[in-house]
């Protein structure tokens, strides 16, 4: 096995790091203590997440940065929730203005601030004390179970473990809970961690064991199969909750191979970017060998939540090639690309990242023109009332066994004007698509082959890594 | 109602051909006999089929002829097979002979002769002298049965409906229980003209009253749930059988739809042959305008019986259609053809037929040429051992949920290599082709595209009716 003490060392935090971030930490808090006190609410600040599960990886490189300073302010069941809401923002957001920070106002399933202070992202979130999954009130008082959970049963050491797993999770892309990934998120990978014992266990388990319902019930609740996601991880604070109900079979699958990759052959490499080898003349060459039709479609994303957006980018994506299916235009492959990235994080120069922000869904077609006619299956003929509507308006049908055929005109005989005809205002109820879309589709949208937007000198270097990685799906499982 | 009688007088045979050809069954039938009992042959030679039931059509026109002087040399049951076939073929050729005609042997379930004595077409049949179908030895012995219950059932006038009923299901194509056909033989058609009264009553019985299931038992056997063809007429001379086990629901469809248009508007012209206006010129715009490729394939017909043939050219053709769907080439439309018409009742210049028998099959094509690649499912990820061998093959594979996937190399990226390659020796192990089809089909065959042999003048007039018929199906349905 390869040595993972320089990974470690890259990941890890160091004791400088670690000690400036449970400084901000400690004096944000003593500033929301001190202010509770003197206005007297009853109400205390408590660190959690994985700063206080001692399970963040250090920004290294450019890779995703975990980092994220979540305090909560823990406020008794007895208060209202307009209370809880009033007096948690005042608290945290004149903690955030004390701290000489910038912040704005967030909702997860009630309000909070995420500000940047010192660098540093930090959320400050009100929430209620409780003890128990049962007390829950709302989805974010959760986070005080889990880290208690986690603080509790993981063992010295373990921290490790954690961090090479999500940093294995990260660089082979299954990371991340969040509707644009459909992956594991922080808290399901201690959980295996706790489950299996290591990093190493954890990726000898999924590839050795893991298949579409497998059941993790580490509290032994014996409610597994309440659940029918692929992966059920039985939450060890709430016996009716599976963990792992974002991880889609997808993103499972992809963890198990990669896992099964590395255990074969380990490299230090799974630890750190890809480096993708990628130009714009081979990608091209590639498109063009392959003698299909690729179309792409752009238009500018709303300014939605990206956990909001993807799923809106997906369905119209699915929606279009089961029309263009229908319709007789094979279609060989397709994905979807936004680039705007994680934008509601970087505050500040907002205006400059809205105007940049636009969807890609691109469509690889086997068959793109057809001829005239298709054919039309009718009643069947015994079928009398049916018969005689149907024959007054195909009087060319014909009959096959003991039903109607005829041939009727395609009302689009070119894959570019099918899409130009749904994308216009009195075409585009036949596609799903979420309403945030539509309003932008049908206010400006662009259609051109994949070849031509190629030829154009120094193509857009976020377009040519979602063409390259179309082209090589699944090239970071494997190193 | 039109009225009948003018087509009366055109389909029933005169009282001079009647004489005529009484006489000459007469007279065949005495020379059987005379020459039985001077050899000692206990035989007795009987009048079978439409002459003697009286249900025969003349021959007006052009259309099929019907009149076909069935005569059985009739053997007691005691009878060996040998003596049955050795005595009942030497009577028949003896009697032939002395009445100046030409023969050939022929096999139905066994052997009998065909001939031709002044210009009439006399078969000359063996069989055993059966009294119920308890008895039956081979099929043919079932026309004892068949022949006497219709004599003893139709009455006097009916007959004139059955002739109407078998000249209707002519001239809209329907009749002839031929595999080339699969429809509806002379003795289902005086079943129907027993049951139903007249040939009025049965159009209006299969328009009102027929859909798939229909049973009619006239003899009230309650054996028609045994069956499950489309149309149920359990034999009155044997509850075991449905008489019309051949016809297709093709057919039996065609037949009530006729009925219907009949009924709604009653045509002389329905009883005569419907005049098919066409020309090269007009059906080359019809295939060029639908934009789609049509290919022709055609081959030297095997010199086998028709009924052979036909099932064996259907059965290429939905095999070519299969192959070529499943390698994502969509077929619009397909047909057969040959013009080997009824060479077997053309005795005397058979070698001239021969030459010129052909087979054609139409293939009308949607997609006739495709990109390079295909996707390709690969095994489950859960399935290593597969996963693994894949993956030597194919490595560059994704993952969807959790199959592999990939991309691999069309064989044949257009139609027209993908038949050539069918055809040659190393790839018919994929067509469904019987043995003789596939020999003709490796020492010769043409595959052009139908606007090049349009594009010839004056293209073969069978080969034009037939293109004509593929692109106006149904045409004699309705007048």
């Amino acid at each position: 096995m390869i040595d993972f003490k320089p990974i470690l060392k890259d990941i890890e935090p160091s004791k400088e790091e670690e000690e400036k971030v449970h400084n901000l930490a400690d004096k944000l808090m003593e500033i929301i203590n001190i202010a509770a006190q003197k206005e007297k609410i009853t109400a205390e600040a408590v660190l959690l997440g994985s700063v206080a599960k001692n399970t963040w990886i250090s920004s290294v490189d450019n890779g995703d940065n975990d980092l994220d300073i979540d305090i909560f302010i823990k406020f008794p069941l007895t208060t209202s929730p307009d209370n809880l809401k009033s007096l948690g923002l005042k608290l945290a957001k004149d903690c955030i203005e004390e701290a000489d920070g910038v912040y704005e106002e967030r909702y997860a399933s009630h309000p909070y601030l995420t500000g940047t202070i010192q660098g540093y992202q930090v959320d400050l979130v009100p929430c209620y004390d409780i003890q128990h999954s049962r007390e829950l009130k709302s989805a974010v008082d959760r986070t005080l179970l889990h880290t208690q959970y986690v603080m509790g049963n993981l063992k010295t050491g373990q921290e490790k473990e954690v961090r090479l797993l999500k940093r294995f999770m990260q660089m082979v892309g299954t990371y991340g809970s969040e509707f644009k990934v459909g992956g594991f998120s922080g808290y399901l990978c201690e959980l295996l961690v706790i489950y299996y014992g290591s990093f190493l266990e954890v990726l000898q388990g999924a590839w050795d064991e893991w298949k579409p319902g497998i059941q993790i019930d580490l509290l032994d609740y014996g409610t597994a199969d309440m659940f029918n996601e692929p992966l059920v991880v039985v939450d060890p604070t709430d016996g009716n909750r599976n963990v792992s109900a974002a991880l889609t079979l997808q993103k499972m699958s992809e963890f198990v191979i990669a896992a099964g990759n590395f255990l074969k052959k380990p490299e230090k490499s799974y630890f750190y970017p890809k480096v993708i080898e990628y130009n714009q003349k081979d990608i091209l060459e590639e498109f063009s060998q392959r003698e299909t039709t690729s179309l792409i479609l752009s238009f500018p994303a709303p300014n939605i939540p990206s956990d909001a957006l993807h799923p809106q980018i997906r369905k119209t994506e699915k929606s279009l090639v089961k029309i263009l299916e229908t319709a007789d235009f094979s279609v060989l492959g397709s994905d979807s690309w936004s680039n705007e990235g994680d934008v509601d994080e970087n505050i500040g120069n907002k205006e400059d990242q809205v105007k940049r922000k636009e969807v890609v869904i691109l469509l690889e077609m086997n068959t793109w023109s057809l001829p005239l006619y298709k054919k039309r299956n009718g009643p069947a003929i015994w079928d009398k009332g049916n018969t005689s509507k149907f024959l007054k308006k195909h009087p060319q049908s014909w009959i096959e066994g003991d039903q109607w055929k005829t041939l009727s005109e395609r009302e689009y005989q070119d894959v570019d004007s099918l899409i130009h005809g749904i994308l216009k205002s009195d075409g585009i109820r036949r596609l799903r698509v979420g309403k945030h879309l539509k309003k932008e589709i049908l206010k400006n949208y662009g259609l051109r082959d994949v070849i031509d937007v190629l030829n154009v000198e120094d193509a857009d270097k976020g377009l040519l890594e979602f063409l390259h990685h179309y082209l090589n799906k699944g090239e970071f499982l494997l190193r």
